[in-house]
């Protein structure tokens, strides 16, 4: 599986004309190596070479690590007083790679710094930028990776139902939030995808809002939105619940939420222009007369990355594939009356769509 | 406080010959600004010139809370449809900024995607970092800074304390960290410095162990690594208890750990060699007879980041000033009867110092 991917990239290199390629982050790393680690500010990377072999290059300490993590190729492993850049000159070397006039890049990725390093291994190269390539391979999940992004999936509603079962009037934000990533940390949850979201009434009405000591008051809207990186992926949910009652604006703007959503996840299935999906949504939205409070595109590719590609929003002419996974989330936000978003973590299947989070999204109010 | 810091920083350029430089790490942004933000993937920067008065570029949904934060210089705001490098460029023409011939980056943070179209502003520019400047301006931290770091580790005491009365026969290593989590976010801490670390007997043999489902047996070692980001700033505490029993390698092991420290804390003066706070703690240990055991720096400078200037390593020849802060952290590992780590934040005085953690240090015996 992974040897594929090395194939289909390298295969992309020569195509390209692109002598020899510098992977940088530690999402691509583990994408094309199967091994997860983040090295703070030591040097992690991957070259990987038109025809040769890929190189690994880490810790040494890691070395063990990347083994068991079943890499086969070679590894270079530097202790913190030598140079590695050296050490992948020298093997570049040694593997008879010598006439590189192009190199790639991750562009976004690499520092400075790190590039005049990595340029300097080579005599006046041209750069290219490789990370859309990679960006665009990650994009359709294979079967290990979706039954992966289930149990994230399964986790995150998890995460909501405790905070569903937290909910009492006068506790604050952060304390449900603390009671649902406690429990998520129980199951071995060692990592949140992003800073969970825990919003009571108004602040609901904020769609970057940051939860506090805000207390849960009859009437208010409670929203989530949390997800958890599980075996190195990623899930992303959100879901907002009325809190003992609920009146009639907030029930009209609930049910616009979920009208949206449900149109676009109805759409979704191969062949489906992306753009098309926050269109269907956004239209809703708007006839109804809240166009102006739903600020941001529907939705986003997730995997490795909680924010990957593709960008759903309604510019993206590309069209939808099997294994592709996204969230879908629109939301209508109202500093007045509070907000509402739903969302789900959907997979497209051979002939629709399946979403991989499961918590019901009809409107519940929480006694 | 802050325009003292840009004042001194501006100086620096002058200095230097940089006509303008640009600023993208969040850290540095929020010491010369005030303004602690995280944008994720959209421009976040600063340009910085030698005379001229700086300016901030960033999202647009966020001026107003740069202005809450008590920035009165200028800003630029930009929507998710605009290109803010051609917003700078034009701002910087208004405001009679011509002829940058040396343009300032952090190497090590900007990434050569961003460079480029930084890069593009300009005629044909010399780079020079400067980095290490501003890296040198934050070792040392003023009143404001130090209140902070106070309340920070005196957070990070109390986690410690959470995870010693979590401790029971049976319980696994997730379960004590996810308690300590809990409160710690009960009291409004967003967010932990590092992945916290709960260790138990053997596994607290290894310098970075990761917590799992390890069940807590009388006679373990309990390692506890831990800290928090508390209104910009870090702390990071380490304790090692034993739980039930301990024996006499246990105990020779943690007095000579605690002896390592004591030593290493004496010498914390203004005027003291830096690297010589390692070597009388190495010392200690390999005279003992651990030197091999013992595989890391003594510790590392704290505040924005947990990991920042000083490296607190023995060949390090700079000298301690006042109102420096790092972290003292000897350790000793032994796979078989387990490991022990101290570690004090450390602040330096006019004449001493103080440890802002406050957790005491005689080997207990948790019952």
């Amino acid at each position: 599986m992974l040897e594929h991917r090395l194939e289909q990239f390298s295969q992309y290199l020569k195509d390209t004309n692109v002598d020899a390629a510098f992977i940088n982050s530690t999402e691509n790393f583990f994408y094309l190596t199967g091994f997860h680690t983040d090295p703070h500010e030591r040097l992690l990377g991957l070259l990987v070479f038109p025809e040769a072999d890929p190189i690994a290059i880490l810790p040494g300490m890691e070395k063990g690590q990347i083994r068991d993590a079943g890499w086969t190729k070679e590894v270079i492993g530097y202790a913190d007083h030598e140079n590695p850049w050296q050490m992948m000159a020298d093997k570049m070397k040694e593997n008879g790679i010598v006439n590189v006039r192009t190199v790639g890049i991750e562009k976004q990725v690499l520092s400075y710094g790190r590039s005049e390093s990595f340029f300097e291994l080579f005599e006046d190269v041209k750069v290219e930028d490789i990370e859309g390539e990679l960006n665009n391979m990650r994009v359709v999940k294979d079967d290990h990776e979706i039954s992966i992004m289930k149990e994230a999936a399964e986790l995150a509603d998890f995460g909501v139902s405790v905070g569903v079962e937290a909910l009492e009037e006068g506790i604050t934000e952060m304390e449900v939030l603390a009671k649902i990533e406690y429990e998520l940390k129980k199951k071995g949850v060692a990592e949140m995808s992003f800073s969970t979201m825990v919003l009571f009434g108004e602040k609901s009405g904020q769609p970057h809002g940051n939860p506090g000591d805000r207390r849960l008051k009859p009437g208010d809207f409670v929203l989530f939105d949390l997800g958890v990186v599980w075996k190195g992926y990623t899930s992303d949910i959100t879901r907002t619940f009325a809190y003992r009652s609920v009146n009639e604006e907030q029930k009209a703007i609930y049910n616009k939420v979920k009208e949206a959503l449900d149109a676009s996840l109805a759409i979704s299935k191969p062949g489906t222009r992306i753009g098309d999906l926050d269109q269907v949504a956004r239209d809703i939205i708007t006839d109804a007369g809240y166009g102006d409070k739903f600020p941001h595109r529907i939705g986003h590719g997730l995997g490795i990355n909680v924010h990957e590609f593709p960008s759903m929003s309604h510019l993206n002419d590309g069209v939808l594939k099997e294994g592709m996974t996204y969230t879908i989330e629109p939301g209508i936000y109202d500093p007045e009356v509070g907000g509402v978003r739903l969302e789900d973590d959907v997979l497209v299947t051979e002939n629709g769509y399946v979403t991989l989070t499961k918590t019901p999204k009809e409107l519940r109010i929480i006694e």
